[in-house]
């Protein structure tokens, strides 16, 4: 055994297990908070979802019918391995969950599913909780962002990060050591998986990468824990993740500010109810159209000028056939924007195929645009033309969504959508959403993380 | 949904689903109960192995304290995706369960776990599990066959392939129509994992990678029969498998002489209890010893001729701290085989670090061969280049080393090894061992397949 205690793997790991919950500055934990009220929001939002049920039915079938963690689509209990794959299947497929744009990783759903399994299941605090979550986010991001680019036009970065980032927060709440946590690290990286494929045919394998993405980095740290071990440099080594599954990886951004530079701090709110790479442009879109005073008639044409990445992840939904695909669509977001003013849940439900929104689909293009792909990852510019109807050419741009750092969401702001998000699926009477989230607001003084809904 | 019928993936997909036990021919069918008893002996020697018993902690504390089917490590029950898991980690230990040639790929370890679980939940026959079982093999084959040598100089095929051979295997039981079928393999895809980066640091993530094949495979099965999507093309589409982790698939391998050609029966017994790639040159030194009247202190010099695979996974271990890291050590393999005759589970564990061992193995060297790289990986020559301490030089060869199809293991040798892999261990006692094993050669006549071990 030679783990190299000054690699950058080993740095990452004796980070992810040393934070204390008093280490983290009080703007971050602020940040967390929202994030997991934010998340919960979203996991409520998977209940009736086809794909959702179907998972938690082989993870209910598969396990003890009791148990300390909560199935939070149906209220069920189960051991917390089992109760983290479908809580992290139910969370990501309303399109709504937190997303940090450096990485393209959406954090949440792989963060707080085995996170706060497992804190019930231990009977951890929320400041436990808390904590673990914010080691989540970092370890995670950190990895998606040294993953890069080339990684993520094949692979779902969410679903081979998240696999670390799982492990390394349910790491935290085991007290997993900094080379128990090395190991950890290992056996996640080496269960890593997930690829875009599933796109083309609009295939149900986005809630199944998160949701294996949760259990096999729940399993690594429970592992971990027990002395089994892990490569020492899944990340870096020579037949690791980055020479496997990216070209373009940088090890410097593995410790790129560690417990300087809060990652978490940067993730942003998904506003629309779409794929994050659809947002930019949709912005920019409304801006043109709110200076302006257009309606929907006035659009003869919308190109947007978009990054490689959209280009990649939206190419391919040209028809839509289902919502969940829909939410890829770009025409079909820019349609739902241009007649509702945004697009929830509900419009898309409603209108995703309707006549008008079909129409203005066809009309819309992407082009590559090299300001906005040089900006990408770390911002995402959105910028379109506007030919009219009336033969006006107008430019509109937004240099950050809604929902970004420096467009962020109110606490406010934050609990209606969660309670949208619960009477949209049903999975919660209005009342109890919002007594559930009015308690998990005061969530860093809970001295036992218990069931979220009552 | 644009499925493609007529793509390879399609094609392997039919033609899983449509396998009957009645189309496999007799020999065909008497290799696959070869394997079957084979594979039990390297189950029941996970017994006791710490990394095995780790694995096994985790299913049972994370599932049902009882269930269908068997963990065969410790004849507990519980649900068939948590006995998979175990039971995979149990498999290949030992480094005793088969290996097919082309593909590099150790079909028993991932194929048997899950569709022996399978078969005890839903009390199919033997029959029925056994010709699940070759459908496992065949697509799990073809699948390593297709991802090729670039995939396999950073994954670990056991664990990639792997995962969509238990896929096909659980598949066949459940009944998948051809469609269903396609969208398990999507789902097994898309979760399929394992690098080699373990192997530097002795880690002990081999285990993790049968066990995550095993149990990805089946749930995606399960959530295929429950109508869960996958993508249509996981593994030639623009962002699947061959993309993501390979650089030189070749597609037409997928449906290389479907239903006429017999993958399963082209598989290896494993003599040598190391891993496959030393078994060539140890068999060539043994017969250079044999013919020549060599005796370990007659040895000044040995040189292997190998093939490239063989230099990338054996190549990083040098000095073999754990018997687990000496069975991917050339130079260990050959001492023990110079002392012994053979290499087995006893001589690696008493002697893997003797002085004599150690001796030996720093005087073994390997080389890049030609003939050798290029005849891999459908043959496996084995060549070596002896050097007496008296000066002469010898050269050894085999064609096919102990347990290839040309130089089988007989139904008594299967057994020996069987009931030798279970004393080891003390998995199971010779007298109930015997009897297992007895029972086992008959599973073709079983009406319902039950515990292996009583």
């Amino acid at each position: 055994m030679t783990n190299n205690t000054t690699s950058k793997t080993a740095q990452l790991a004796a980070f992810a297990s040393a934070l204390r919950f008093e280490d983290i500055p009080e703007p971050v934990v602020r940040k967390i908070e929202d994030l997991l009220v934010d998340w919960f929001g979203s996991a409520v939002a998977g209940h009736g979802s086809r794909p959702v049920e179907s998972i938690t039915r082989f993870a209910q079938a598969m396990g003890a019918g009791e148990g300390p963690s909560e199935v939070i689509i149906n209220r069920a209990r189960t051991t917390p391995y089992l109760a983290a794959m479908a809580n992290a299947a139910a969370s990501h497929v309303a399109e709504q969950d937190d997303v940090h744009n450096g990485s393209v990783f959406h954090p949440a759903t792989v963060v707080f599913p085995p996170a706060v399994a497992v804190a019930q299941a231990l009977g951890a605090s929320g400041q436990q909780l808390l904590a673990a979550s914010v080691v989540g986010y970092e370890v995670g991001i950190r990895v998606g962002e040294f993953l890069g680019r080339s990684h993520y036009r094949v692979f779902h970065t969410t679903g081979t990060a998240g696999t670390l980032a799982a492990a390394a927060a349910v790491g935290h709440l085991l007290g997993l050591n900094a080379q128990q946590m090395q190991h950890a690290l290992g056996s996640a990286g080496t269960q890593s998986a997930g690829l875009w494929e599933f796109l083309r045919t609009a295939a149900d394998s986005k809630q199944l990468h998160t949701a294996h993405a949760a259990a096999a980095g729940l399993m690594s740290a429970y592992l971990a824990k027990d002395g089994f071990t892990g490569a020492a440099e899944i990340l870096e080594g020579p037949q690791g993740m980055a020479v496997g599954m990216s070209s373009d990886a940088d090890p410097s951004r593995l410790v790129d500010g560690l417990g300087t530079r809060w990652a978490t701090a940067e993730t942003s709110f998904k506003y629309h109810a779409s794929c994050r790479h659809t947002h930019p442009a949709a912005d920019a879109l409304l801006h043109v159209m709110q200076t302006n005073g257009l309606k929907l008639d006035d659009l003869a044409q919308v190109v947007t000028h978009v990054h490689q990445g959209a280009i990649d992840v939206l190419g391919p939904v040209v028809q839509p056939t289902t919502v969940h695909q829909s939410k890829f669509s770009m025409g079909t977001v820019l349609a739902l924007v241009a007649q509702h003013g945004h697009a929830g849940l509900t419009e898309f439900d409603r209108d995703f195929l309707s006549q008008q929104t079909q129409a203005l689909r066809d009309k819309v293009s992407m082009v590559l645009d090299a300001e906005v792909d040089g900006a990408y990852p770390k911002r995402w510019i959105g910028k379109v033309t506007v030919t009219t109807t009336d033969g006006r050419v107008l430019h509109g741009r937004v240099d950050e969504p809604k929902g970004d750092p420096g467009n962020t969401l109110s606490r406010q702001e934050i609990t209606d959508k969660a309670l949208r998000l619960a009477a949209f699926s049903g999975g919660a009477t209005p009342e109890a959403m919002r007594q559930s989230v009015d308690a998990l607001w005061q969530v860093a003084t809970w001295p036992k993380v218990g069931a979220l809904l009552s």
